[in-house]
């Protein structure tokens, strides 16, 4: 066999790497990060080990991979309501509940692993984490140049700890995953007030 | 051999059952559950992998113990300094950096675990959550009483999430842990005006 053979017969499609990185995001949302392995990977999208080895190396780099394949890091469109309580609102109406509660699993499988894994970390950071902050930044900046809020409130740079946090607290506080209903009241008795924002 | 004696050899001291629940948090806090093994828990505390099987039954039990001994459920005093931004500053002084470092890590570390393990659940929710709930809410409800915080607020009910979250976000968020000064400053911001309560 060639190298050239070898290198064709190791490729695979991206429908098929797709449908790979799912399994994989999947299985950290059943079991978390430590608890996979390449054979239960291997065992749910019917590859073998060697191909999983051969193409990502091991499985810090395809979890690392998968999680940066998982979630547009772009926009699904500029939310942009006019009024802050209707821009955080339509941000958290973007996900369903099924969603959220897929979140919050993935955040729970990573949340130990991210620590001492570097490269998972940064895609962790980089795919999860910055682009809803960005998001946050630009409705809130927004909310700003408007007059709703102060320029020098001292809530503005807590903002992602309000969100995140009520987010990832939800589970462990009341053993239920975050809904669209749960943060919506959490915007508007939280969020908005610390901000001195006008609420309902 | 009788029975009698059997049952002797197993019995273990008070310190040493204090001491190798220790060696069992700092283990979680270093690698979590579900890369914690019995090997580890043996080598770290000089113990034989045997004993502690027969003395704990397996690793969920025996996490589950060391979690259900590793912080007093009862307060350390009880808190009231006359306000509410008083009472919540002095809860968050009584943890140094560096014990607020080690709850930081010890609720990554079973953050997926205590999923899918009810008894797990059980102790981390009666020994970890609930004694600082039942504390936030004898702080809240004197601010009530005194008529610092209207009883109808919207914001009284989420005060575990804003907190607790705010903890577990700031690692996530920030790539350092929780401090005394991260947490003073967010109350500061967040909590108290969310409250409608008197801020510095």
């Amino acid at each position: 066999m060639t190298e050239f053979a070898t290198a064709r017969r190791s490729r695979i499609t991206p429908e098929r790497e797709a449908e790979l990185y799912e399994a994989v995001l999947e299985l950290l949302r059943e079991v978390g990060y430590d608890a996979l392995t390449m054979d239960a990977v291997a065992a749910r999208t019917r590859s073998s080990k060697a191909t999983l080895y051969r193409q990502w190396g091991g499985k810090a780099e395809l979890v690392a991979k998968a999680v940066r394949h998982g979630k547009p890091g772009g926009s699904v469109g500029e939310v942009d309501t006019g009024t802050l309580r209707g821009d955080l609102h339509a941000l958290t109406l973007r996900s369903d509940d099924c969603e959220m509660e897929q979140s919050s699993a993935l955040m729970r499988g990573l949340a130990m692993a991210v620590h001492g894994n570097p490269d998972l970390l940064k895609a962790f950071k980089e795919h999860l984490v910055e682009p809803e902050m960005a998001e946050f930044g630009r409705v809130l900046q927004r909310a700003v140049d408007r007059g709703e809020v102060r320029a020098d409130c001292p809530a503005l740079q807590f903002v992602p700890h309000m969100m995140i946090g009520a987010f990832a607290a939800r589970t462990m506080l009341d053993e239920q995953p975050p809904t669209q209903a749960f943060l919506l009241s959490y915007i508007d008795a939280v969020v908005l007030p610390a901000l001195g924002a006008p609420t309902p």
